[in-house]
């Protein structure tokens, strides 16, 4: 385990500057002395893009690549179109990364408010792949703006992507309790690439047979989120399917208040990038009023990346004990969330 | 008003027997003396593709062609790989009929059970396109079941086809008392798709000046689904997404037991299919355990396309009665739902 940690700053726009000093602040407190933490600050979103025309270029790439991770706060503003800050940053970022491996847990922990009745048991991860799919801006437009438009969006699947994917999740379900392993796709409608994926997650499961595995379209996959969360120990996914069922499930164990991810190349070939499931929020940018906890949870999916699972592990600790006493605190800053986790870590 | 109905009966797998007898007896017990109802059984699905081969016919669908509906229980059965009914049978007739208005009501009705906290108000439609998008079976794969292999699969988006889908989902709000219509697509990383669908929803909009509009991503409208469900008055969106968000309705709504649908084709060039959101439920075919009432909704939104509004309402207004006070009547089999329906219906 390296002693150093040379991380790549992104606050962005909107809440992301607000989060972002929080996350670092709790990384701060659970770091110990010995291991050295440099940080670089970068002005990627929304202000740069206006001030030069520039989302993500090749020198920017360059000099991301020499970080040994990346914590990013949040991308996006109403004043830039749609579209040009996703696919010119984010989904840019990600594909030159090849952050295939895009980590989202679940987890529903007591006494924090969801939308469903009776309190149910969340504790899953959703492992979406993150660099095919329809992501990757295949497809274009014809006679645009014309009676005769014809718009394409081709998802891209290989078996190569598929595969590594598939065998990532295997071994993240390999290794919890419960060893279980759900495919969501659309196999019966989306058939060339549902056979794909569907192949080749049983090829796979030949290696790892320890694990319980099951198949699921997606949309019976939301309703199964609703009704029956505790079903789910790891869901591998497409990149569409992924991001949707995501949202669901951030938004039934929690919100995406407290909703992490990291876009993680496994392989170490490019750094990794951690980030709220959260976007902006420009409607309460500067104000305080940003929950930082989703950040602070990236932290630890970036500590557990970079190899130090025992300060991830605390960090975990701290937020699950915070969120546990959250109902009794009454309402907090986003400095003053920061403040008691950095205090709880370090304690 | 034609004062006869010619309905194709489909009544599939599964369940999809007895949901449909169940349908068809109200249907009778609230038609009019005048109104003569004829019917022809069709015998498709997973028993005739095990004897035949065959899914659809050309045949077929000429025989179909001279209906005024159709009534379908459920298609699909372990026993046929997955894809064969569903392109060969469900797809296929919605494209060759050009059904391209998929409508699917949420309404949660006092006292009905939904897995959301604090009963909230659920009341909308979603409009969702059945003929393009993902969903055309564009696409293929190269190097099938080698390391090499890459399959995609290409969505379809056009002008002519989401222009008459907005505009009849514009139609459906303005005549709704909170004229309210949502977009839901994914823009910012669909461009191509979503630029089409952004550019043809806010072009029609002028044209109905009285309906409030807004836009929201995919993966957010399933976070509202289950936040604040009350938000939504109609929806329209692409197939895909459609049939990820109205599984995740029904479930919020009272679950895809009284969840009803329509394949419509507005212009009535083709016959319209009527059919519940549910599937074929093989695990309790045969046992009086499926609940037909979403069977019967979908007989109620038939109606409304056949022009008998007052008869619609009578079912509609049967179905709200019975589930409202279903918590107090114990359980009942298929058959008795069904004949409880048909008597308030007929009184
Ligand atoms: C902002 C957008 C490009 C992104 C995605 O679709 O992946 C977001 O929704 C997410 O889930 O990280
Ligand atoms: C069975 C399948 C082809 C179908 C669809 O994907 O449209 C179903 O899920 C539905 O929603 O009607």
């Amino acid at each position: 385990m390296s002693r150093s940690i040379n991380l790549a700053v992104i606050p962005g726009d909107g809440i992301g500057q607000e989060v972002v000093s929080e996350g670092l602040k709790v990384l701060s407190a659970v770091l110990p002395q010995d291991v050295k933490l440099e940080t670089k600050e970068y002005d990627f979103g929304a202000r740069r893009y206006h001030a030069t025309g520039e989302t993500l270029t090749d020198a920017d790439l360059d000099a991301l690549k020499q970080h040994d991770a990346i914590l990013l706060g949040a991308i996006g503003d109403p004043s830039v179109p749609s579209g040009v800050l996703e696919r010119g940053f984010l989904l840019k970022l990600r594909f030159a990364f090849d952050h295939h491996v895009n980590l989202r847990p679940s987890k529903l922990l007591p006494g924090v408010a969801t939308p469903l009745a009776g309190q149910p048991e969340i504790d899953f991860v959703v492992v979406r792949e993150g660099t095919e799919g329809p992501y990757t801006g295949n497809g274009g437009t014809i006679r645009k703006g014309t009676e005769h438009e014809v718009a394409t969006e081709v998802s891209v699947n290989t078996a190569y992507g598929v595969e590594r994917v598939v065998r990532d999740a295997f071994a993240r379900a390999q290794a919890r309790p419960r060893k279980k392993l759900t495919l969501v796709h659309k196999n019966n409608v989306l058939t060339f690439a549902g056979h794909l994926w569907t192949n080749i997650f049983n090829q796979v499961a030949t290696e790892f047979p320890e694990v319980t595995t099951d198949y699921i379209h997606v949309d019976a996959a939301t309703i199964y989120l609703v009704t029956d969360p505790a079903r789910f120990d790891v869901i591998v996914t497409d990149n569409l399917f992924g991001d949707i069922i995501t949202d669901l499930a951030a938004a039934v164990s929690g919100g995406i208040g407290v909703a992490a991810s990291g876009n993680i190349n496994p392989g170490r070939d490019f750094p990794s990038m951690f980030e709220p499931v959260h976007g902006s929020a420009p409607d309460i940018a500067g104000q305080g009023k940003a929950d930082p906890t989703a950040t602070v949870l990236s932290v630890a999916l970036l500590l557990r990346h970079l190899g130090y699972d025992a300060e991830a592990d605390r960090i975990d600790a701290a937020v699950t004990a915070d969120l546990t006493e959250r109902a009794t605190l009454g309402a907090r800053s986003t400095a003053q969330i920061g403040d008691a986790l950095a205090g709880r870590v370090a304690g």
